[in-house]
């Protein structure tokens, strides 16, 4: 009976999700331990049978580290962003585009859900140009520096093409972060970018970063500070008042821009928690930062 | 997260269910309280959000008999079979047709399923012959008679024409229990026929008799003895013991005959209990009588 | 040879109409007498048979006030408007939803059309929401009061997804005059109205009430008056002089609106006139009264 | 005019094979060399390009050992065949799944195709089971050994769901020859093997091996004593007078299964001769070993 | 009201016929005058605005002998049948697949009806070879002679694909009498034939042949004589007595054999006769001559 | 090798022209070889065979001419415009729409070509109305003259429902040069115009004009200054210099107002010279006349 009470909690979820789309992004830092994954997979098993389309976009950046180390080669990175070399693009298709996609395309079929793993560089879905010099101060040193980013692409356009008829037959695509430019070149791509862009484009009712952190904290490195709500307006005060730096930088102008392009909802959870992604959809408190235009009471029943 | 634990388990259940037929009949017993409908609409909402494909159908037999009283017509029966003159058949159109259909189609509606409720006679569907005069022992007095049923009809063919257009579209068909014969001339169709038929004819999963009673009991109006689980073999047995007696027998020819034509599972449950209708489709123990071919150990988890 | 002259004479009418919609509106009042029905079924079948898209929408008003006088529950209409109790609702259910709707449905599929009747609560079909409390003048007292009309609703939408659906797929649909509110209440709806909201959304080639009259009179009670046509300005003209009273002025208020809202032609005919529905579209003359925006000469050969 | 002439030979082999399916199989040792691989891919594009359907496996065992190597990892072969712990499986991930993979798709890309790059593991494509522990001769210790192949996979079955919806959309799939068995491991399969089995479900129209060797040799070694044709019995005298050995035997069991089981045409060419690809296509001569079930005449004008 | 009356009477018809398929048959004796061809244009569009699917194939030998004579080449025909020399295949793709085959075609959109007009040679739609050459032996002198009958070609194939892509979209096919052989050759082909093999090859509901003559006749020449039904064994008796003879025998042969092949019934009448088809098709005793398998009863009405 | 190496050459037209629209105009005057006819139906076949969507138009003027001699009907034109009484409109029925168009079609289908002809009178394909009175200076008299051209028709429109329906079942339409009215009259029409019309509304990526010259003609009569390339402009330039006199300056407007409406590229090629139609195609020099909007410097490697 209880079960059954759950059961009907679920329902007013289901009506509202069947049928659209979300865009989740798996950072590569909750991969490392095989049961983490397995975890999220089964969790994606669940939104994906009950009619969810979902497109899965993955990084796996700790991972690349590991290989370049083992073969001697030291990652290259200047204010935190990598510079991506040909033997880094070597790792990068093969940890990216080999390893992770394919674990993530084999959990997802353990737990009977039609996945096709593959990366952005098929069919031109991540279409992208080589970045331009960019000139750099670096926060050590504070000189500035001309730096050649190598091998590391800009989106030039998303293609919808091959994903759409992916997502309308029932499979869920597992793009790796790699594109390609009109050379025919492969380029390292941030996974974060690719989501959002992709998100922007189909117009996804939820676009999900999967991450190691519980959220957007108030005070860095304070997990019990998690922001549980962000509507834009907020979201860009607190970064005018600089209260948010490093990594989570980005990945809050990430945010913005996706919620000011298409995007309901944005939302930033801990992967490492257990079953975060269903606690998040299908609960009103959830479990990480939600983020949408502005607060317009649209809840499920009493929440979400 | 004992909610998403919930969630979890109900998995393998959507899993195997997506996409396949459920077959409901809903006795006119339990349409008479409008909570116990909208608890059952409810529950077959859920069934519909998850991507199972329903078909209703629906009797009425007592609030046939209630307007027959007001309207001082006397329900004419001969060994529980109601003959249907002129100013029955009229009963049956304004109650089966009318009242009961509207109102589960609406119960329906209020939770956000598309449902179109209809009679037998639409498009054929339900195509049926005026039943001969058929010679019958009354079992008060021992004497055999000839008995004209008047507007009665067996079932010459369902249609699935228009059902499976139904279906495909995403649509609850909703069946009121009459029928048509080759003339345009209406026929009054026993409903737990019409479900067998039209579960026989699409292969359903389930056929699901939502009833008054716990089910199939071993020691009659004893509701503890419910038998929750039968095979084809057991079942014949149950009926060559005489075990089984009362409304109850012919229902059990129905599910026999149903098992025998490609249905999977035949479940008898009573729509009184709460959710008795989700505790049978996802609880191992269920809450009612389930009969199939054979026990096949193909278990959903720990059970059903 | 005669008979094919005239179906020679029927070929411009067959090419200008096929796959074009008919919305048809038959009242209560014609479908007292059996034999009215069939012959208007028959007529029909015609109809659908040259590849004419219909949509028949009807009431049965003076049967409702007959079962709620056998029920002795006195029909309560103030201004000519239906009070709908309980009681009058159950009634209506019964009557529009049930007997009518069926025995319509019925007649069709003996002439060998693929008929399907349902009410306007299947899929939201006519979405409405209750009447609020109405001020209205008694025109016999003389004083104003305000009236609770209770299950009446007034059209919100017309949903016309499952209309199309049918129609492409070449089935006649069937719609009793209910409709149903966002919390799922079942309403009672003029039929008149409801036909005119579809014919305007459809964009109807044809929006014809089959009535109880000869069409608009000229003379109230004169049926020797009938104006067999009137454009849009003088049926304005009409309305402004005060000629019409009674029932036909709320049904003339619906034929200009009709026309004003993408609707081709009206036409107000005799139900009890043996086969004047064929009369009225297939011949120049016809024996109603027809309203269209403008008097275009775009006649059939020498007429209609 | 000349260009015009050659163009005109050409009208023949595309009316013969627009529409049609060609499998193509090519094998780790002709792409290390990126220029090699550029060719190919052009040459593909131009079997692309007149309406061929194209399904594409590959290996990548030069550089799959290229990597253990790098990792100080000594790849383990027991009678030439590779045994995959967990480290191996690992690598083949990288290498085959990511690195190859993605480098042929983006050399397809580069000359207009669209293609995809995806593992067996992707839906099911490649479905297999763990190789059972295999009781292997050393042929060089005559010492029988119980052998666990670790990670190496057998071919249940291939889907062809994902490949079929593939090519009707004109999408090369570029196929990186890993597995997944029931419960969800990835596993390493032979390519030749996939390809074959995928040729056969599709009834291919030729069967393509790219290979480093000029085909089949009469002499081991000796690269002047190509045997050009071969209907299916030379094929199996071949065999059974002992005259093929090593590598190619496998390659030739693979090539008659084929035949027998409706591939029509195998074809085993070196990758390494420029467009040997269409030259074995559209000439009559060819540069390889073609076999086929008997000789029937049926050239294209002068042959092939 | 009499309008109407017969407008009921073709209800049967109309709902026995939409949707099949007629294959009629118009001779060049009945083209000529333009005012006749305008008729059959007229009542062809009756039944194509009907619903019924039409296929219709011409001939056009009167007005070829005219365009031969006056180009001073005289037709050249032996026991009736006429040789196709070089000048003679020129007039037959002039006149049949020119002049007639547009004036048909045009005459037909003069109705509204949707005509595409071309020889039997587009996409092989009458597939032939070239007639070997024939021991015939001339009546009049009673000699065999060995005759080269030139450009004249015997059915191979009838292609249907281009003739259903047709039909379904709802166009009238207007086949010219002309054929080609697989090298490209055009041939000119019996009409006749070239209908009755389409009329079985599409199972057609009728093979209609527009002659210029009533129908068979039981004696020859007496126009009062006409046969106006036959079913199959009383048609191969009227063969086997001889009474039949001249260009009625091939007709015959031709009737059978379309009749023994899934044609349902065939009927000939003279197109001379003002609306002979609507007669034929539309009523009971119809005006020519009807044959079918044997006489079932299955009568519209009161007849046909 | 080297036909290897041609192949590839054509590779980046065979991507640039799949699935484009090719409008082609044949002349009669070049038709009137059967021998040049077959060679143009190769080439034909070719682009066919890659993919290209072709509509064929042809006229003939120079058989039309012979027919009207062999019946002692002189030619009557005026300034060069034919007058198209009774006998005429006959003979080009008979010429244009049978002789010619079976004659192409039997060509293309020898080359394995799925075609289909027919004139410009089926579905209305080329919706035309008679020419108006037209007052002409006679260039030879100087005098001005009412004319009544009789059956020749001005395009009012060109329907493409027939047309597309072809080219996306992949046929190849071939249309004969007439046209129809509103009234069912046929009409004859220029067949420059009519190729430029359809042209201009399917949007082609070719309009090419296939003549008895080489192109357009710098100094008349001098075929050895042909114009290879002309933009927009210097067309215009070129009709304001008045250097393009005769038959060709019609043909110029026509090539004129075809890129200034959505064609993308005119040619006009000589028929006779063998495979002056592919040469055109797949080479940069090309061999007669180009003309774009502007040069956009687009070639295809090194030209066309």
């Amino acid at each position: 009976m209880e079960r059954v009470r759950f059961l009907l909690e679920f329902l007013p979820y289901i009506q509202k999700f069947r049928g659209r789309t979300f865009v989740i992004k798996i950072g590569g830092s909750v991969l490392e331990d095989e049961k983490v994954l397995h975890k999220i997979a089964k969790d994606i098993s669940v939104l994906y049978n009950i009619g969810i389309k979902i497109i899965l976009i993955h990084g796996g950046g700790p991972q690349a580290d590991d290989l370049l180390n083992r073969l001697n080669h030291k990652p290259n990175k200047i204010a935190g962003r990598r510079i991506t070399d040909d033997e880094t693009l070597e790792v990068t298709k093969m940890v990216y585009g080999g390893k992770i996609n394919i674990e993530i395309t084999a959990a997802l079929q353990r737990y009977k859900t039609k996945a096709i793993g593959f990366s952005g560089v098929s069919c031109n879905t991540v279409y992208a140009k080589r970045r331009d010099i960019t000139t750099i101060m670096d926060p050590d040193t504070g000189r500035s520096e001309d730096i050649d980013f190598g091998y590391v692409g800009d989106i030039v356009d998303v293609n919808l093409e091959l994903l759409n008829s992916m997502i309308n037959q029932h499979y869920i695509p597992v793009i790796a972060c790699l594109g390609i430019d009109k050379e025919g070149t492969i380029l390292n791509i941030n996974a974060d970018t690719i989501a959002q862009e992709i998100g922007k484009k189909v117009g996804a009712e939820k676009l999900i970063y999967v991450t190691n952190v519980h959220g957007i904290l108030e005070k860095k490195d304070d997990p019990t500070t998690v922001i549980s709500y962000l509507d834009l307006k907020s979201a860009k005060e607190l970064l005018e008042e600089g209260k948010i730096t490093g990594g989570m930088m980005p990945k809050l102008h990430n945010c913005i821009s996706a919620i000011e392009n298409d995007v309901k909802r944005v939302h930033i959870i801990d992967g490492n928690l257990e079953h975060s992604l269903l606690i998040e959809v299908f609960t009103n408190q959830g479990c990480g930062t939600l983020m949408e235009k502005e607060t317009n009471g649209e809840l499920i029943q009493d929440g979400n």
